[in-house]
Order: C-alpha cells, then structure tokens, then sequence
C-alpha cells in the first residue's frame, strides 16, 4: 500500500508532483524545461481559475492555431512575436554592449541571396514611390569606421509590401541589396521610402487579438544585416520616426537607438536618411544573430 | 516625438509592456487572462533562457502537436492530462467538501446513452475477462442512504480497452451501464475485472514524454457518473488498490478516497469489489461536473 500516507494531487502541491514525475524520469534539459513551463502553467490556472468550459475552449483555440499553420503560414510565431515573446528571447540572446546598435528580429521576409551591389546603387527596380537616399557609417565602440563591412538591406515598398509577398507585382529582388562600406566604413544607396504595414490579421491569432483592438502595425522600417570580420552579426531595424505607429510596433522592435530621422529634400526631390551602425567585437562563443 | 524617454522593450519590462496592450485595448476577462499567461511565458523564457534555435525548436513542436491533432485525437488534451492541467482545473471547479467522495476527470470514453438495467445486471456482453461483482452505496455527507440514485457506469475490458474504441471487437455497449439506487441507496451489478491501460503514446506528446520515460499508464479502474436530486453531480473513478501503478497513473486522477479493495472470492469464482459514494449537497449556483 504505498499509496497510503502519501499527499494526493491538490491545487498547491500539483506542479511539483508533475515536476517529480519529469526530473525522477530523466536528468537533462528538456525534463527541466518542461518543469519550469508546467510550474507557470500550473500558475496561470491558479491564478485565473478557468472553467472547464474555458478550459476547453483554450484547447480548441490552440488547436486551431496549428491547424492554420502550414509551409506559408506560422501562426505560432505570429503568436510568439505579437505576445512580445519572440522579442524577449532575442533580447537575451543578443544583447550588445552599451552605446552599440541593438539587435532586433530578422522577421520572415529576408532572402540570403540578394545581389550584391556598387555604392550608390538604386534598389527600387520599380521605380514606384517617393524616393530616399540612405547614407550612413559602419564604426566600432570607439567611433573607429569600419571598411569593407557587408550593409544588406532589405525593406517593404510605398504600398508596405516585400517583392517575395508579390512575385507577380513586384520585380524580383526589389528593394533588396548588399553593399560593401568604404575606406571610411560608409554606405549609400537609392532606394524609395517604405511604408508601414500589418501583420497578418485573417488566422486565428490576428482575429482574436483584433477583435481586442491590439495593435497589429509595424511602422514603416528598414531592415539590415552587417557582417563584419571580427565583429558580432548584426541584425536590425531602422524605423521612422514620423510614423505615429512608433510606439505600437506590433512586434516590440523599436528601441530609441533604433529610430532613424527620414529627412525631406528640398525642392520635391524625396527624402534622406543618415544612419550609423555601432558593431560590437565578437566574443568568443558568442552567437551569431 | 512621443516615443522618446519612454523606456524601450527588455527583459525586465517586457510582459508588462505586453500586458499594457492588452489591457488597454479592450477590459474583460479575455484581456486578463492573456496578461497572466503572457506573465508566465515571459518567466518562462527568463527562467530556461532558450537560445533563438530552441525556441524556434519549441514552435515547432507546439506546431506539430496541432497538426496531430484531428477529430479522433487530441494532443493537447492529452498534453494538458499528462502535465497535470487537466486534474488542476478540474480540482478547481469540482472540490468537493470533507468527507464527500472526490470528483475526477470524466475522461474520453465516456457515451451519454449507455442502457438502463435492472440492479444485479451483468454488463459484460462477451463475458471475456475474470467476473467482478460490484455493490456499493450512495449516502450524503450524514451517512443516509440516497434512494433513486442513478449510477452510470464504463469500464476497460480485460485488455485494457474501451468498446469504443474497438467497435469491430467487442459488443456495443459492452462494460457499460446505468442502474438506480435501491431504498436503501444500494446497487450492485455483474461484469468482469478491468485492466489498466496507456494513453496514445504515437503522437508527438506520447512520443516526446515517452523517452523522457514519463508515466504513460493509468492504473486499472471502473468510471462512475452518479446524479441525485439536490445533490452535486459526481464524476469519479474507483482504482484497483492492487495495481501497481497506483502511484504513477499518468492522468493524475488517483487519490486515497477513491482507491477499492478489490476481494478474491473463494473458489475461484472471480472478485469483488464494495464501494460506497458520498454525495454533497448542490449548492446554489454550482457547476455541474
Ligand atoms: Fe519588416
Ligand atoms: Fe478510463
């Protein structure tokens, strides 16, 4: 009768008996990650005390999730980067030193093989849209330029789509491109002005999180990723900030290092943008973004 | 420039930033559950600081378990059972009071239209298995009998099935039944020993906690669905103190109270099992089980 004297499963000992279950079974990380998420489940049904009926109704919205997922559609990441969970795990893992750029999510429209371009070059194929110079510096910690770094760049257009969510509007690659910095470790390249966009709204996620009017908009953005020898990946955003979305960013990647000033030229000639890049050394070990 | 001076998304702030936009989008209870859960997801990655390819890694997998899952199969039901989740919420809406017999999950084998038959009925259609005769009671919490009591019964078969799940190899309605208390409050009936049995260990969940060697079996046991007027409906489970997995049943839902002294008879002539069920008075207002 083992069974007798032993305490049985209650609302204060439940996650531990589950945790002993996992940690009895086998040592190692999984068991201990799944642990921790069983002590927080445990927790959140203790804390907000659902329904059975709830309960259920939770089960079927998780269902439906992955059913809406598939090779085109990740509504689970969706869930992951809305729910500012995507942000924090990128956040942990690539933080940079004070005074460098911040890291932030490389988001799901990059494509590794844009072609590789000369300073200067015009990235809009199509020509469609109110035009932008961007300029800027590659330098390190200590304001030292960095030569020959690799700028990919990668944005939305004016109507807030990437060329690979409109291959039949879109000429392929446009708005992309990869540019070596100078002697000077700068850059510069044409390219036109990006509006702002929202993130899928017709799955499950979008439908439950619009029906409470959370915000679902990215602000108009660039997107960069620099390599340079010896110096940590660094992927990131430049965000405008004239766009009145600035503080809503549906997936929590603006940071104030990150807002860029998109200045109008005079005479009707478009818009510039300066940006400078502060790479950290790479450290032993360290991930790649 | 509303977004300058206002601190920027990181670790420490993050669910409360995420919490932020639920809560003021819109009240209810929808919002505030989210924000707890996003809480906890946030603890959670602070905790097990996954790297970007773990989390990714857990995408994945909470993405599959949606893809396994269909009308036939649940996998986050059976998630939810094996994490313990499911004996967490129903131990929080279905308490009962000191001295009243604990109520239990009502698991997935349970049909709404089992036969009524008259008390000393035997329930095993095929006669397979070793015979068990059961007899019991219903009283209230001051020990008086509770006539006119319906007691709905299902069990396994001897090789730890359910008839619906093997419609092709056993008779329907087969280990099933419904009978009604005597003046007395007593029932008894005819039907064969149960075996216990495992959870569906071929989808991604059984798969996953299976080679974590995790409790995947239940201990054998008889389901009972008892209903009297003014009393609280009670869902529960009488196990096979004999079983050797008592202490592991992989739903959680064994407790002292609801453990049976399974008796060899004499002779050969099988086993018996006496139990009586104590009902708690409905309250007003409460739950069904
Ligand atoms: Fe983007
Ligand atoms: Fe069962």
């Amino acid at each position: 009768m083992s069974h007798a004297g032993r305490p049985s499963f209650n609302e204060t000992n439940s996650a531990e008996m589950v945790a002993q279950r996992l940690l009895k079974a086998k040592a190692g990380p999984l068991p201990r990650f799944l642990a921790t998420v069983v002590d927080h489940l445990h927790q959140i049904v203790r804390e907000t005390r659902p329904t059975a009926a709830d309960w259920r109704q939770a089960i079927a919205f998780l269902t439906e999730i992955g059913h809406a997922s598939d090779d085109k559609r990740q509504e689970w990441v969706l869930l992951s980067d809305l729910l500012g969970v995507s942000a924090l795990v990128e956040d942990i893992n690539f933080r940079r030193p004070n005074g460098a750029t911040p890291n932030t999510g490389r988001g799901p429209f990059y494509r590794a093989d844009a072609p590789r371009l000369p300073l200067g070059a015009d990235i809009s194929l199509d020509g469609v849209g109110t035009p932008l110079t961007v300029s800027g510096r590659v330098i390190d910690l200590d304001g030292m330029p960095i030569s020959g770094a690799t700028v990919e760049t990668w944005q939305a257009n004016a109507q807030g789509f990437y060329e690979n969510q409109q291959p039949d509007l879109q000429p392929e690659f446009n708005l992309r491109g990869v540019f070596t910095t100078d002697k000077d470790g700068r850059f510069h390249y044409r390219t036109v002005k990006p509006a702002g966009y929202g993130v899928p709204n017709d799955g499950p996620v979008g439908q439950m999180l619009g029906r409470l009017n959370y915000p679902l908009d990215r602000p108009a953005h660039l997107h960069f990723l620099i390599r340079a020898d010896n110096f940590e990946t660094l992927t990131t955003q430049v965000f405008d900030r004239g766009d009145p979305r600035l503080d809503e960013d549906a997936l929590f990647g603006v940071k104030p290092e990150l807002v860029g000033d998109f200045k109008r030229l005079s005479g009707g000639a478009g818009w510039s943008l300066d940006f400078s890049f502060v790479m950290a050394m790479a450290r032993k070990g360290s991930r790649a973004a």
